[in-house]
């Protein structure tokens, strides 16, 4: 039965779940576009049903990706899909996912290994922000995002398009900061904090072992909480007038230097 | 004359400065916020008007700024000083500036210093990008950004406001890819492109010289016009799955490793 109506009641329930509240409601959150439900597909999402429209589709890519999933397939005219879509150049493709949380006993797995690398984020607000951090986390290996207290959904459809599907690439947990400080720490973990007050750059320290890089928030930085408890406190050059980067840019500047360290260190 | 009504013509106007259309009929654009006008301010921007709201105010730093402008300043009522603001939370300062050009003779200054650290970003497309790679460029002491073929208009509001006023700091120009690549290319410059095509790491080559970052856009990367000139093509680590990043992170990366290079260079 091919969807013709904007009408549609599971048209209106995909669109509902564009709200935190119904999302929250239905433990349920929404996967568009090929390239994100690729990724999903590979990290073993729950997904719940497909909604497509073969007439939006860029290639056949979609029609093989979709054959491969075992979710009810829904086919839809335009105009309703339009509905659903968050993008001005929808690719046809568009989920309902079951919203899952990683257990803490997976992250004290990892946190067990030999020299993991963490990044945990503090009340991030901005769902692009944290997108865009699930990508360079990604690209740098990171073992674990732990997110702390945030002021975003992680399940909010930004994260997941500014993620580019990374959203389902990387060990994601959600837990406050106290839990998070706690576990950090009974693993011995470097926690890594940028402040303008020290005279150590972040280039000078030793981020070989394992190591958390703490990320506060877009608009007042890290807490108290987080900043007593650092044990490597490291400064950015700031040339210019401004006081702060883009939590995101900074944070990728940050793994990257992880990254430059440990493959220097490997081929000694 | 204090306004009251969001059917004031100055309102009005303001308004419709949201739309590129009519920022490019009148050469104006708008600037919202006490630290985007600080740095408007010590950089000489050309302010018109500003409308002031006191009730916003978030405390006395607001109202010493206003004194300091010689533009015509204008009172308003909470509720149109609503409709004009893009913010969840305005701190009651928003102005109408003339859009002005800096002209290619200053570029040509700037590159005929010693060593010229300059960013070039083609066709970017997010304001949000712009914003946050110009918040990096002042970060980093970047001499000049060069914006070619923009897909996004530089007046947008969101790229002043995601550069928290960096846009006012940084020294940015804008022309088509082919004057750009004349005028780097007869200064002499490395033109650094990342790829993955190559052996070579990021901080692997020399970036203490006179250089320029090129950074394609979101979607496509560089084009061919750009690659093929570029007389340094270097590769970052890319450990997960994903074979991009978000384009201002990977531009924090790379600028930082200019400084990086050059801060030790300095040291020895």
């Amino acid at each position: 039965m091919k969807i013709l109506s904007v009408k549609n009641e599971q048209i209106k329930h995909l669109v509902h779940l564009k709200d935190k509240r119904d999302r929250d409601r239905h433990k349920e959150y929404i996967i568009e576009g090929y390239r994100e439900l690729l990724h999903a597909k590979s990290a073993g999402a729950s997904i719940k049903k497909i909604f497509f429209c073969p007439e939006l589709f860029l290639g056949q890519n979609e029609l093989s990706l979709l054959k491969e999933f075992e979710a009810e397939k829904i086919e839809c005219a335009e105009e309703p899909f339009r509905k659903m879509s968050y993008r001005d150049r929808p690719d046809g493709l568009i989920a309902i996912a079951n919203q899952e949380s990683k257990d803490t006993g997976e992250l004290k797995k990892i946190l067990s290994k030999k020299a993991p690398f963490i990044v945990v984020v503090e009340s991030i607000e901005k769902p692009g922000n944290l997108g865009s951090i699930l990508r360079s986390c990604d690209a740098t290996g990171v073992d674990a995002l732990i997110v702390c207290d945030p002021k975003t959904d992680i399940h909010n459809p930004n994260v997941i398009r500014s993620s580019v599907g990374a959203f389902f690439l990387v060990p994601m947990f959600q837990m406050d900061s106290i839990e998070a400080l706690q576990l950090l720490k009974s693993h011995q973990l470097e926690l890594l904090a940028t402040t303008p007050h020290t005279d150590i750059f972040y280039d000078e320290v030793d981020l070989k072992k394992g190591v958390a890089i703490i990320l506060g928030t877009e608009q007042l930085g890290l807490t108290e909480l987080w900043m007593e408890k650092a044990t490597l406190k490291v400064k950015m050059p700031m040339l210019g007038k401004m006081d702060s980067l883009n939590v995101s840019n900074a944070a990728s500047v940050m793994m990257y230097e992880v990254v430059r360290q440990r493959r220097h260190a490997n081929r000694i």
